[in-house]
């Protein structure tokens, strides 16, 4: 990782991931326990309110600005027939984000956060809006089944891309992040990251995508197979993974979920594609899953493989598969219920409200 | 329920009760399958988006008038040791939501819903308040395990102050509801309508409410199963059920949902308290389930029987046993996402994004 002795973007993300802040996280935990309910009885809200409080640091954080970053691009492993829809797709769906009519456009209008569009490697040619941020590493991975996806090199910039956007959006004022993905192809590789970095069966990783019928699913999980065979990928080694059967928006999203611990600032990762994203990230700095949160439980059947791996529970079970970030957007909003509640409800003491007869005891 | 020959609210409230619009049902699959995503990959929002049209028979329905009926009220069974927390909570809580202290208060605020605070019976003096709409039928129930909670002639009451409450929120502007709850006791009644309704042992209908102990757990499950043998309620008959082992502010939420049904109104119902009502509504006319959306899972576990009987699935598992209508409040969130994920996107047309080449074929 270390280029010409200089020190990288990357090596110093990685070193500046510090623990949570435990003083904070505690802090938070009794405040819970004197809000004006019985304790314990807002479940997981209350959990993720203590998570929140020490990833940033704060006793009742706030999580007003909000961002998804949708990281795009494209897989040469298409041409071995692994997805229901052309390639051409990916353009176009970076084309309709930007115009603002994609599932992500309107729940980030729903919940007030901005989407930032970065196309880190889509193939063919991508209007020009003043809102995408062209970051191309190259026309899409190479075909992963004959060969490396990329080069390590190549892994590197994608990670460092996405440290990168994470410093754009702080600049615009930044309390909490969620991750997102386009990529027509792109459940294969993730598939194929989860299947190296769990150790679990190929076909234990691999799920229909965007709709393959069973023969189409049966080719997939062959796919996969042989690219494992052919790279080898090491699964110590997270830029050996990445770059052999990994996608640019899969290591950009890495360096989301890197930067974002190493800012403190809160992070919703999405479903399969951010959940290997995340494996990719966690190898790097294991710490780094502390400040990730988990959205909803995808349809795709590796997720679940690939959370279990981060020790993270998901949040919704919606029977969702669309990627884009909309699992992680639906979060950012109960995440904010969680900071909310720990902030504005009264106290017991506050409202004069007596506390349970067990407690007085 | 025919008083003196006139025709009551209640029995108006019944018969203006409609099927779904199918038709309106449809137009929303199909505009749902030309969306710019793959077909079903939004998974439990598209069927409810489609849900939705067909209650409000609009095909792109919207929901941003959004408002929470709290129905408050104390319960005579109290006095049988059923509940962590001392009566008084209940007038004091009351006087939480009216400061805007309660989590129910902050939920609300974050998805711009009006709170409707309404005291059908809490004991006690609760504080004079404008937001507070006092619509007392009784200084609480009656032990209902020593003879009925109530007469047949306030269970009446309670349903028509429910219908009540849905007419003022309909002149305030409404296009949905949420449920809420709060009567200290109150876990001990809807586990009694839950059992007597579904025909599910009392065992099996009875949690720990705000936090009962072992033995606490034991003294009210026989406190219920004294309950079903003083009073022997007909399962049959709604009004004998709610008289006997229910609550004001149960059958005031009943109340609300056959009044949402019969003005079309979706209403979200809350959590267990919220679902025993539900089995109340749903056996004076099995029809108003269609305008139910069912919330979060309760810890409680007789909520899950009622759901089952009521033929809803919920859309939030986060260990939540609060009522107050938090639940409801999430999921009229997400409510709102499944319309507006409807209305907003793009159709594959629109944007010009290539189709599956499943479908293309």
């Amino acid at each position: 990782m270390n280029r010409g002795g200089k020190v990288g973007i990357l090596e110093k993300t990685l070193g500046a991931i510090a623990p949570i802040d435990a003083a904070a996280a505690e802090a938070a935990r009794r405040r819970q326990d004197n809000l004006t309910k019985p304790r314990g009885s807002l479940g997981k809200l209350e959990d993720l309110s203590i998570r929140l409080a020490g990833m940033t640091g704060k006793t009742t954080p706030v999580l007003d600005k909000k961002a998804i970053i949708v990281m795009a691009a494209d897989h040469g492993v298409t041409e071995e027939g692994v997805s229901a829809y052309p390639q051409d797709v990916t353009a176009q769906m970076v084309g309709n984000f930007l115009a603002g009519g994609a599932a992500i456009n309107v729940l980030a209008r729903q919940i007030g956060a901005r989407v930032a569009v970065v196309d880190v490697g889509v193939r063919g040619r991508v209007g020009a809006h003043p809102a995408l941020r062209s970051r191309r590493i190259a026309e899409g991975t190479a075909n992963m089944a004959r060969g490396p996806a990329m080069s390590r090199e190549q892994a590197v910039r994608s990670l460092e891309t996405g440290i990168s956007a994470v410093e754009e959006e702080l600049a615009l004022g930044l309390d909490i992040l969620g991750t997102g993905d386009m990529g027509i192809g792109n459940t294969t590789p993730s598939s194929a990251i989860t299947a190296v970095m769990t150790g679990a069966p190929v076909e234990e990783c691999t799920g229909r995508g965007t709709g393959l019928d069973d023969e189409g699913l049966k080719r997939k999980v062959r796919v996969i197979a042989r690219a494992l065979e052919v790279n080898r990928p090491d699964p110590a080694d997270a830029l050996d993974v990445l770059a052999k059967v990994g996608g640019f928006e899969i290591g950009g999203l890495a360096g989301v979920m890197l930067a974002a611990a190493a800012r403190r600032i809160p992070v919703v990762i999405d479903g399969f594609i951010s959940g290997a994203a995340a494996l990719i990230a966690f190898c790097l700095s294991p710490r780094a899953a502390d400040y990730m949160i988990a959205s909803h439980l995808s349809v795709e059947r590796g997720h679940r493989i690939a959370l279990a791996k981060l020790g993270l529970s998901p949040h919704l079970d919606l029977g969702m598969r669309l990627g884009e970030g909309t699992g992680a957007a639906l979060t950012m909003f109960l995440a904010d219920s969680a900071a909310r509640l720990l902030r504005e409800m009264a106290t017991f003491g506050e409202a004069g409200v007596s506390d349970s007869e067990a407690v007085k005891k």
